[in-house]
This record gives C-alpha cells, sequence and structure tokens, in this order.
C-alpha cells in the first residue's frame, strides 16, 4: 500500500498480416493497466495509415467496443498507459504521440524519463521548433526526426538519436513499416518481446500482457538494444548494448510488476517470497500468524511464513469495487477510509501475535490506520516487516515521488516509526539483501537509488519545462 | 469461479438525529456490492419527506457527489444494490422501492424470493390493483399495506403481512418515522445489526458492511423477528420466531458473503477454511502446492494446505480490473479470456503436483480452461477439489440458476467430469462436511437444496408474472 | 417569450400490422417536443408484450439509436413528452406509465390535469392500494383498472372511469391489443387522428406531428369522445360527448401550440395574425416597423403589418443554439442573458418608430429587458402590442403557473407596466377579441380562466398529494 | 438550407485586469457557433501560464460549468469554433493551437485556409520538424515560431510571417503578454474588434459575438492588419494593407453570417434583404405570397415581398429541435426527413402563388422536396428566386465544398433545374447583382469565385496534407 506510482506501461504487435491489431493492443494495455491508469491509448497503422485514439481514464473505460472498432484494422500497433502527474495529466500528453515529419510518421509509446530532456528541448526549440506537450516523448520524437534527415533508416535514426538520451527510456516505436522496440543501455525499465500462435510479434513492458494476448515469451530486450521488426523478421542493432553500467530498477519486484510476470528471467513472484524469506531472517520474531497486506504483499508474507514456520494467514480483505470514480469519504468517514479499502477478518487475528507484511512505507499514515485497524480486530502483537529498504530519495528514472521530505524515513528513526505507527517492532529489509531478491544478476546490476542515494546517471539539474516556463515559474514566485 | 448469483444486499440506518444519513449507506452498500453489481438505490428520510436515487451501475458508478448530496440529511435512510436477472433488468425494477399508500409512505429493500408471489400477486390484482413492477418487493409493498388498513401500526402490518408471505426474505423496511428490519422465520438470508459511536442503529445483511462504516454487531436478527427502531428505542416482536424449520443457505459460506463477514455467529473464512480442512481429509493426495481460485478459493485452498501440510502457494493472479465496462474478447481471443481475468504463477505451479481450490463447479467451462492454463504452465499433475457438493438443483430463496439442465453435475458422473475438465483427480467436499463448516448450528438447520432436493418450503407451482403474462407466454409458444 | 409551461404531448399508433412502431413515435414525440421538454417516453407493444424506455431529457437525448432499436416492433405504440414542475421532476414521473392489472397491462400517456386527482386518490388509498407517483396518470390507471374488474372491455372500462375523472385530459391509452384516444367532455387539450400511407392510424395532440411522420388528418377527436383502434377497425364511443360546458383552452392558439399545427379546425398561424390585426385595430399607433419576438410573436407581428399598413420588419434574432445546457450567465453577464438569446437587428430599428408584438407578459422582466435591447439599438419609439390579455389567473388544466401574485398584471395597471417595462404604449388583446382569434367555435366555448377567472369547472380544494404528504407539509410548516 | 460549411469563428479578449475571460469567450463562441459545430476551444491566459480545454462537440456540450471554472482567470483569452471536415475531424485538430517555442508559447486561432499550406509544410518538415496536426493553423504557427528566432517582439514576426502567407486568413494570437488580431491582406473573412464597458477589448469574426458579450463594435480590422493589444494599448501594424486584390467573400453575406452582424460596415440583414429586392427586379413574377426557407431565406423574402409589393408570408416552420443528436430517419422515413425539420403553413399556402425564397441550390435534392411538400400543403404555383448566382465552384478560402461535379448547377441548364425541383420557375441572382448587395464596398472587392470562376489568389497545387501522405494516398490508388 504505497503511494508510489510507475509512470507507464507499453505494449507493441507486429502482425504477419492485416488484422484485427487493436484487440491485443487493449487486452495488452489491460494486463499492464497496474503501470499506469490516468490515460491511455492505442495507434493502429494500416499500410502507414495511422488511427489512433488516446484518452484520460482506464483501458475499459478509454476504449469502448465502438471506439475500438474504429481503429481499423492494421499490420502494426502500439499501445500506452501511463501514470499522469499532476503538472501533466490532461488530454494533450496522452500517449502514444503520434508526430508527421519529412519522412513520414512516427508513433512512440514510452517508459521512463530522461534526465537530460530540459537540455534537449532548449536545443530544439533553439532551431524553432515548437512543442506540443510537456512530455519526453515528444523531446524523444524530435530527436529520432532530426536524425532522420540524414539517416538512411528509421531505425538507424533511432540507434543514432540514443547516443543523445540520457535517463530511462523503454520505448515502441512504430514508423509506417516497422515497429522498433528500444531498452536505454542501463536497462532501467523492464522490456520484453514473444510470439503469438499466428507468428505475430508482441512487444510488452511485461510477460503478464504476453500471457494475456497468449503469445509466448521469446525474451527479455537487452539494456542498450534497438528491435526492429519487419515484414515477418527481428533485426537487432547492439551497439549501445554494454556502453553503460547496468542499472535494472529494483521496485519493480517490489511493487510496479505485477507478480505474475518476469523481468530480466526472473519471477516478480519468487522475488517478493524470497524478500519475505529474507526479512524473517533479518528480523525474526515470536508469533501466531503471518498475514500481507493485499495485493503486493501477499507473496512477501508467504516468503516470510514458510521460511519463519509462523502459520501464513488471510488477515485483510481488499474490497474489490474501490476504484476511481469512488467518492472520497466525507471528513467524519475519512478516519475509517481504510476501512471501507481494507478489512480485517476477526478470525485470523484476535488474540494472536500477528506478523504484517507491505511492500513500503512512504509517508506512513496508512500504514498506522492499518495497524490500528488489526489491532481494533483484537491482534494481541503487531509485528511489521517491510519488504523493502528505507526509501529516502526522488527517482529520476519513471516513478513519481515529488517530494523526499514528505517520506517517513526521512524524518524518524526506526524506533520513532515504530511508535507512529503503533507497532512492536518493526523491520524493514537490508540493502544487503533487497539487491538478492531477484536472484538474478550481480547485486550492483540493480538501481536502488531511492534507498541509497547512489544514481547511476548524472541527476537533471534543471526542469524539462522549457526556459520560458522557468522564467515564469521565477517570477511568479518573486511575487 | 461460479456463474451464480446472489440477488441482492440491503442496509439501512436509524440514526440519533438527522444528518449525512446517504454516506454510511453509500459505504455500506459499497461493501455489499458483491452481493449484487446491477443497480442500487439509497432512500433518505428527513422527517417523513423521502428523497430517492436509483439506477442501473455498481454504486460507485450510481451514486455521483452530487447525487449523493440531493439526497440531503434526514434520520432514517434504507439502500439496496441487487443482480438483476435478464427479465427485470431495467430500472423500473430498482430497489428500494418507494410507495405511497393511505397511511404514509413505505421504502422497502428485500433480499430473497417468495415463494408464493404469484398467487399473492393475483389476489391483489383482483381487487383491482395495479403493478408496476414485476418485483417480489410490489407484492410484500401490497401485503403490508392492506393490513396497515386495520393493523393500528406499520410494525404490527408487517407482523400480520409476514403470516402471508412464503419463502426467503430478509427486509429493511423504512416507514415515515421508523425502520425495520426483518427476517423470515426460515432464516434463509443474512441480517444483522450494530450500533456506531454515535449511537446510530445500522442493519445491513453481512457484518463486513458494519465494518465499512465503523459500527459494531450487536447480533443477528432472528429468524422470524421483527426488529423495529424508533426514536433510538429497539423493540423485538418475536411471534413468528420458531414457528418454521430454520433453513440459512450454506452457500452464503462457500460464495456469496465475504470472508471478512460473519454470519450467525459464523465466520465466513473459517467456514471456507473448514471446507478446505474437509476436503483434505476426505480427498487427500500426494501433491507439492495447493493454490486457490481467487477470491473464493483462497481460503480454502489455506484449509486444506494446514490440514493435509501440503505448502500453500499463490498460483493464479487476477486483474483486478476486469469489471462490468471490460470488452467481450473477440471470436478469436475468447478462449484465451480466462487469461485475461486469471493468469497462472509459473514460478508457482511449473513441475508441481497441484491441488487446485475453487467454491464450485457450475456448467464446468471456465473450470477446463482454467485447468488448462495451469497445465500450460507447467503443472505435472493437477487435482481439483471443490469447497461444495454436487450443484444440482434450483434455488428458489433469491439465488439465480435459470436451469439446472446446464449443471455440468446434472450430465456427468465425476469420472466424466474429471476426463471432461481435465484433471488427474476430483473431489466434492461431501453433503455430510458441508452443514458442518460454519461450526455454529445443527446441521439440519441449513438449507441444501441446491444439492440435495429436500427444499424446506413448498416450491413455487407457477412463475411470478402475472396471470396475464403467462396467456401471452404461451400464446407465443404456441406460434 | 413567457414563461408558462403546457405539460404535455402525447403521440400513440395503431399500424395495420408488426413493424418499426418506434420510429414514427420518435419523430412524432419530436414535433411535439415543444409541449414537453424534460422527460419523454416511448412504449411499443408487441402481441401484448410491452418494451418501455423513460428518462429525463429531449427525445433526441434519451431515445438514441440503439435505445430505439431496443423497443423492437409492434402494432401498436404510444409516446409523451412532457414539463415536469419542480416537486415532480423525477424519472419516477416519466410517462407514458406502464401498470400490470388483473386483467392484462395498460400503458397510458396523459396531458392536462384533473381537479378532482385528491379525491380520487384518496377513495383508491383507502382500499389498500399503494402509489408509486404523484402523476394524474397513476391515479386515471387506477379508477380504470377498478372499473375493468367489472367492465367487459377495457374501452367499456375507459367509457365508466371518465364519470369519475373532473378536470381535463386527452389520453392516448394502449391495451395488449388496442389503442384508445380519450378527450375530456370539455375539450380542454387538443387531441387529433390521423392516417398514414400505409394504413396506420395516428393519434397526437397536435397536427404537426401527424404531418411529421407523413399522415393525413382525419379529424379532431370531440370532446367526450373514445375512440378505439383495433385490427383496423376504428369505433366511436360519444356516451360523454356534449355531457359538458365545451371549454377549449384559448392558450393553445396563442403560445402553447406550433403555428403550422390545426386545432379544432384553426389554424394557429391565423389565430395568431388574426390576434394581432385585432391588436392593430385596437391601439393603432403611428410607427414605422411591426417586429414580433421570436418565436411566438411573429405571426401576430405580421397581422398587425398587414392590418395597420405598417411595414413588418425583422427586429430580432435568435441564437438557435440556446438550449438546456446552455450554462447559466454569471452573475456580471446575468443583465446581459437576453441579449444571448435574442439580439436586435440595428438596421430594421435604428431611428424607427417600433411596433413590438409578443404573445403574453408574466413578470414582464424580460420584456423590460428586451425593450432595452430594441432602445440601446436605435429605436426612438417602442409599443407595446401584446396578443393576448393581461393574465391573472392559475390555470387548473395542464399548464404551470404556480403562484399567480407573481404577474404583473396582478400588481400594476397598464399605465404602470407600460413605465416599468419603459414602452411608449402598451396595449392587450382585449377579453372579447381573444376568444374570436381561432375563428371557429362560438366564443363561448373557450377557456380563457387566466384572464377572466371564469372557470369551467370546480376548482380544486386541496393540493394532489395524499393526505399524508398534506400532514407532513402542514407539520412543516408549523415548524 | 445549403451544405456548404464556414470553416470557423475566432474569438479573443485583452482585458484591462485578470478575471474571469472565460466567460465572455464562451459567450461569445456561442454567438459564434453557426460558423462552426464540430469543436471548440478556449486558452486563457493568466500571466503567461496558458490553461486549455478543447474538444468536439457544440460549445454549450463542450464547456460544462465546471470545464469552464477549470479554465481560471487571466487577462487575455482566445476561443475558437470550428467545422470540421470529415478528414480532420478528431480532436487532435481541434483549436485555438497551443504550442512552445524557445521564447515563449503561442495559442492560435484560424479562420481560413493558406493556399500554400502545403509548400510551407515541406519545407518545415525538411528542417527536422515534426507536426502534430494536419491543420493550417500549425503551419502558421511554425511559420511564425521560425521568424521570433530573429525577430525582436512577437508582432514582428507575427508581421513578418504574414509575408510567406498565401490565402485566408483572420487570426486571433494570444502570446504571454499579448493578443494579437490578424486579418490577410485580401480580407477574405470577417474580423472585427470592439470594447466593453470595463474597457477590454474584444476580437471577433463577427458583430454578433461583440453584442453578445455587450461589448461596442470600434470598427473591422482592415485587410493586411496587424493590431496588438497590450497593457490597455492597441497598436496598429498596416505594412500589409493594400499589398493584395481586396476580396471579401460575398457568402458571408448570402449564408454564413448571422444577420444581426455588420461586416466591413454592411449589414447582413440588409444585404439579404436587398438580394430579395434584386431578385424582385430581375424575376418579377404575378404571386399572391412570398415565403422564406428559414432561416436564411427569410429577409431575402422580406426584401423581395417589399419590393414586389407581393404580400410577405410566414409559409414554412422550422422544428428548433433538430440538432446534431437527433437520429438519422431510417430508410422508410427518409423521404419524409425534411418535413421533420420544416413543414409548411397551409394556410399560407393553400391555393395561392407562391414565391419562395432560398439562400442557395447545392445538389438540389433538399429542394426538390421542399418544392412537394408545399405544393403538397395545396400551392397552386412554386416559384422559386435564389438568393446568390449558380453555385459552380471550389472555395480554397475556408469553407467546404468538396467536389464541384456533385453541383447541380454544373450539371442542368436553370430549364432542367426547374424540372428537377418541381418549380414554375425558377431565377438566380445576377453575378452583377450579388456584389451590390452589401452596399458598401466597390464591386470588384467582393470574391465570387465560387460563381465566376476568377480567383483572387494562385489556387493549390497540391493538397496540404504532408508528402508522405501523398505517396500513401497514390500507393492506395494504385492498389
Amino acid at each position: 500500500m504505497t503511494k508510489l506510482h510507475e509512470e507507464c506501461g507499453v505494449f507493441g504487435i507486429a502482425a504477419k498480416t492485416t488484422t484485427d491489431v487493436a484487440s491485443p493492443v487493449y487486452y495488452g494495455l489491460h494486463a499492464l493497466q497496474h503501470r499506469g491508469q490516468e490515460s491511455c491509448g492505442i495507434v493502429v497503422n494500416d499500410d502507414g495509415l495511422f488511427s489512433t485514439h488516446c484518452d484520460l481514464g482506464l483501458v475499459s473505460e478509454v476504449f469502448t467496443q465502438s471506439k475500438l472498432e474504429k481503429l481499423g484494422h492494421g499490420a502494426l500497433a502500439v499501445g500506452h498507459c501511463r501514470y499522469g502527474t499532476a503538472k501533466s495529466n490532461d488530454r494533450a500528453n496522452c500517449q502514444p504521440i503520434v508526430v508527421n515529419h519529412s519522412k513520414g510518421r512516427l508513433a512512440l509509446a514510452h517508459n521512463g524519463s530522461l534526465t537530460n530532456a530540459a537540455q534537449l528541448r532548449e536545443e530544439i526549440e533553439a532551431t524553432g521548433s515548437i512543442f506540443h506537450t510537456n512530455s519526453d516523448s515528444e523531446v524523444i520524437s524530435y530527436v529520432i526526426t532530426k536524425e532522420r534527415l540524414t539517416a538512411p533508416t528509421i531505425e538507424e535514426a533511432v540507434s543514432r538519436a540514443m547516443s543523445r538520451l540520457e535517463g530511462a527510456y523503454s520505448l515502441v516505436i512504430m514508423s509506417p513499416t516497422k515497429l522498433i522496440a528500444v531498452r536505454d543501455p542501463h536497462g532501467f525499465r523492464p522490456l520484453c518481446y514473444g510470439i503469438n500462435e499466428d507468428g505475430d510479434y508482441i512487444v510488452a513492458s511485461e510477460t503478464c500482457a504476453l500471457d494475456a494476448v497468449g503469445a509466448k515469451l521469446i525474451r527479455d530486450i537487452e539494456p542498450g538494444e534497438v528491435l526492429v521488426f519487419k515484414n515477418g523478421e527481428v533485426i537487432s542493432d547492439k551497439r549501445h548494448c554494454n556502453t553503460k553500467k547496468r542499472s535494472s530498477c529494483i521496485f519493480e519486484y517490489i511493487y510496479f510488476a505485477r507478480p505474475d510476470s518476469v523481468i530480466d528471467e526472473c519471477s516478480v513472484h519468487q522475488a517478493r517470497k524470497r524478500a519475505g524469506a529474507f526479512l524473517a531472517q533479518e528480523y525474526p520474531v515470536e508469533a501466531d500468524v503471518v498475514i500481507g497486506v493485499p495485493d503486493s504483499g501477499l507473496d512477501g508474507a508467504l516468503g516470510y511464513a514458510q521460511e519463519s514456520g509462523i502459520p501464513y494467514g488471510i488477515g485483510l480483505i481488499k474490497n474489490k469495487y474501490v476504484g476511481r470514480t469512488f467518492i472520497a469519504p466525507t471528513q467524519k468517514m475519512r478516519e475509517k477510509a481504510v476501512k471501507m479499502k481494507l478489512n480485517p477478518v476477526s478470525e485470523t487475528v484476535k488474540g494472536k501475535r500477528v506478523v504484517l507484511i507491505d511492500d513500503s512505507i512512504v509517508r506512513g499514515t496508512t500504514c498506522a490506520n492499518l495497524v490500528r485497524l488489526i489491532r481494533d480486530a483484537g491482534a494481541k502483537e503487531v509485528h511489521m516487516r517491510v519488504l523493502s529498504p528505507k526509501f529516502i530519495n526522488c527517482c529520476y528514472y519513471g516513478t513519481d515521488i515529488s517530494d523526499p521530505s514528505v517520506l517517513i524515513a526521512n524524518n524518524y528513526t526506526t524506533e520513532e516509526i515504530e511508535k507512529r505507527i503503533g507497532v512492536d517492532s518493526l523491520g524493514f529489509l537490508s540493502i544487503e539483501s533487497v539487491v538478492k531478491i531477484p536472484n538474478g544478476m550481480p547485486s550492483e546490476d540493480y538501481c536502488i537509488a531511492c534507498f541509497n542515494s547512489k544514481y547511476p546517471t548524472a541527476i537533471p539539474e534543471k526542469p524539462k519545462a522549457s526556459k520560458f516556463d522557468q522564467k515564469i515559474s521565477e517570477r511568479k514566485k518573486g511575487e
């Protein structure tokens, strides 16, 4: 129950023939909905003609049957779902972005965040170019388009453009005739591809989206790789591979990704179970039952239970109807808000010493309410175990934590937090362990900057908005 | 993953003073949403003036902030959510029903189904009365209204009316000055009441709705009891108690109710765990992991695992965004439909002998698809255990199974079903055990007519529609 | 530009064969939209099975293509559009009303207002019957249903029921096999019928609705007549004809009806022209141009111009996009609100002595704003001529004027009104003339109670709500 | 009743202080709604920060109260409503367009159509720039932005950009601190400005929009003029004035503009009356009544009547509820479609020799249906008089007539048309007369290319889409 937000999910399909490609994108985005719930979009490519529909809302809200049918058939398509930050949450910033340029047309879906977007934007604006959005995606489109003026092919333009892009970017790009998958050389965000029974290639942020459309995983896109799908062929350009320090986001395993996904050959479910097992080793406790906070704490709870031998229990039930349109509780009801979302199963916790497993603690407020619920339901003791280290820093690579000063771990010691959230004991997963939970790559290949402040890239000096906006904002401050 | 549908959830509040009673009803219905997702409604009573809003849709869709505010304040309110059968799924049948009569006004929310509705309707129509709907609720309103002509009070009219009603009915009735909770003498459907910190009384189908509004359970309404809330007093009329055979629906424990609810003093979660444990005793098997079908199979899986000693696993992930507006998959995608809703966690099942726990088998189709999914994910063996006996009969008491001929258990032996759904072994919970899962009342106090054909009441001879409709339908058939 | 509201339009079709009867009703209601813009509904009768859709909104909003198609085919259908008073403006009061009774089913669309509804309701409630709405239509349905218990046919029940109904009622009633048109013995509201090329009979409030569906007018329904359409036959029951004083509403000609309609054999357009001509005789003036307030003042302006010899001009343009969803202007803009709806054509009025023709003056506020507009546009003089006498009384026969105390003519003399609205001279059509504008029946056959206080029936002693509501309202007043 | 479509209305406000500028834009666009009904948008400028809302739909549909409030306050705002051609009718093409560039930000609303857009687009794309839309507005934004790199001010950039733009453009441009009104040197489309009581300046396509917000007309913007509103000052740059042949669109007077507007100092109402008067001189006829087709034929009918001495009549009533959501009549009803929109007043035409006045004839189908209606209503003779010459050519300056081959005047002689539409005589206004109807400027200062093929500019050699799209379209044709 964290307030962190992944910013995007991407999906693409290169079918063997012109067909209903919009439907698999719809189902794929639906499977990736947890990566971005604010807006979504699909672009279908019928032999060079692009049909687009993007809007604010969930996939199932934005795409009615008629909207989906209107997209028509094609051999290529690309889709995107995104979490919009307050700043950018208007329709203009919905993706995939579609742009026209001198040599054709481009649709682009982006997961991640550039660290040099502001500089790039400034350079491009200096040539008299105009921007319609605040998004990195438009910056990336421009960089590719400029390279395309001299590059012989779109994929060559993409590869050249990568030399200029810094930061996190998993991209699915669609030209009139090709689908191109790109993962930045650090490999911050996941990206994989597979094939379905008809021989259509699918690119997606997570394997659960391949599963949803009945495709088999072929492999992850390598950090730095450009993979081109054209006329049934798949061509890999690895010139950018191994040019930068591998830095895959560990938080994908802890919270962002779906537990049924496999990222960089490691099961997310297993990673979470392992996190729970590590916690059992690091913070053992005498207790009667281990319960997880649904949904992301359940796997970890099972891991803790199995490692510790303490029985696993179902202690919290989530109301599955709490969604976007649910009315914000009235003032009087607010304190009971957690209860509307999560309700304890008394029989599981009454008179018990409870180990409570959650994925992370951000501000601590929700956590405190939750602990109170469990105590009210009769728990004798509550021992909280957190599936991640203390969360203390901004992320510049595509997740949203605006202001580190609100993070509870920046303001209180573990003992203080213990008291504030009202638990009998509290344990955060160690930094040494967290990098071992995927049990895949060497520890140093994961980015854990949000825990240990070691950023794998230079961090942005200035915001991404145009110079002009900075001036406005400075002036406004001066008032 | 059954296709059975509970038909309703009811909720009422009798506050100490005029206040925002619509909000607790909203949250309460939200907690009862699983009992009926097709329509919902709230009626607020401000000193005799009723404000109503009912419509098709989820609670969160029907009640926007402004719709909720428009209901205004009051001291009493009643709410309802319902599953609409094809026949009745139009706005006119939304509840609570509000009727005006010579001595005042009545709002009524009903969970259950009368077995003598057709006869009652015919009698009432014979006096020149008109019906606006096909619902039992209108029949009940009429019977009460007719009694009210001579009864000194509304509660007396209700009590007298009960002598004429046969079948299942848990009611929340609101008169201009009173809230009345009624449970039929068989006690088919649950109904309980509690009190919040302000001293407001709450009536609800399940305790999870009391929890959602921060109320403490006082007790279940007794079968046959009429409980009147007026001016802070609670008066119980038990003249109908113990007049009929107790017949509480066992399926509430297996599937309908939320696991965090406690019905007739028995925890639903515990009942499901116990069902799993009984299955482990009745159908032991050598296996590596026990997994449940979310959400209703999870508790049973945990019970089977603990009883058998086989490890519990998280083997299926449910896409929480699959909702009402999700587009029906295209023909080509249909076979993959199950996968969009449920995706296996390969790491949990690969190379394993899996025990798969589900709440019931209705037609068997979904079940077969699910088993295939798990096998495709690498399971070596799949042993299915079902938390209920074979489901073979119609229910006349408020759940929806139109046609028993489609039930797989009516057409095939266990061995045949085993083959059709593709499992290595299959076990249904025994009739002897199922009545023991709540671990509360004597076995014979539960209605298990859907399993053993012993109906606790006469069953309806004719459909509930008016004589006139029957004629039309006969004529249409004749064509 | 009056604030009076007609309360309803009714429409029915009895086709020769089962066909798409919903479409003609849709187009017919569309042509009657001016008679009621708050809600509308259609009921299609397929051999006894009724399909209904009613909702708040304009015909074009309520009936999408899919909603219309869902109504299916049938041989009979009835439709209704209505203006809802504040009290009754919720979905439950939408018409046609559909009720089930012991001998079948009834759909009923009503234009008018009973004067003895409260008494009838009280009597019916005293037998233990319940009411779902506050509408007269439900009362009428009940009276018919009660008669139907002993009457051999539905049309006989209708005829008998008429002996008990007092006031204004033009009805279209649909039974499983018949369409029945009824006009009260006073003939307050219009009702006519016609036939289309296929031999289908059409009943409608106004001839413009016959035109809209390509039907030829046969004749008006006579006051007191019951006309039954069954199996291609038309049977007239005139037992109630000539039993009461003829009292056709004169305001239908002045404002309510469409100018292209012909009511009781008199053209509405001609009646308005004649009203203008009478005004020219009664209040001649030296002037340069005669302009009408769109839309209902235009015909009268032409009549005044032709009679007086003063040139007709187009002096005010109406913004045709001002509709229901137009945002109420902000406080600052309010005074300019009239201008958003009506804008003067300067060239027509600049430097001119203008005769301004409007249908009526209710409160006078809008009128004053309008005169200011015309003066601002350069008019040298403004002489207002009103196409009706001073409006001073309530109407109990189906139009909406809640409170006579707000009527400007009840509070000021003509000279005072002249000053308040800022005109150089003002003339209201005389009572002697207004009854001659249709140029059809004898003067005494028109109801002009709103002008001369001579009501053709007893007027209601009490409101129509149930006794119970009266008590609430008395108690609330007492607080 | 023509099928020609104006493509846009523009509106801007430069207030003296930060205030609710969105409301006047809303009311102004509402008054300009007839110029474009497919989409609309408003951009509010709060000290450099732009808030935008644009969408498909009418002004009253797109801007709910909450949407309008969300735009906030500002000192400058610009709005747009547009008619979207099939090609461009998606949300991306909604205006005003907002772009960010190196020196700031720009909102731009455009009425008209460039003739060299394709060339300009090609040049810009060749520098590696990207286009999000197919609109001329984006091309204009780019040209201005490129000039802005070297121009000292935005208004200087606009003025320089004008040297590169060919065709029709009335623009309202908003920079962070200025509002700029621009009219192309030919003066194709109208543009005027005024001032309200608070001293706020208003720019609008037509004076009716000034009226709607209570502003007084100051004057028309001159062809070629750039008018800058900044800090309460108004600065005029006339360097482009008188550089090209004046060519104001005559069709604005005949059909596009509202009759209460005054364009280039000539009243639209008077122009239409004069057109009617000319027709009376050119095609006199013995007749009994002159009627106009609402709404645009009414003024002309009055002119014909007054000139000829034949009485003016109200012969056709328009159903004011026919709007965008009205369901397309079913096949069977289609032939009666005209009747649903227009219904004859029999009393006006029965037994009469009727002169029927319409603004133009495009394909002739609607016209033929209309004549039949009038004959069916009893007209003895129908003499049609058309307020414009024969319409035979494409317009490249902002109105929509896709394919001249469908124009009836290109396929038949007047005598043949007479027969096809079924009139007794037919007269089109002469080319000599049409240019005299505004009675303002010399005849040669009006563009009548659609009548006489004399285009005042070079006409586009190629479509405006990118070279890339042309290739696709050629390839598709080749298939």
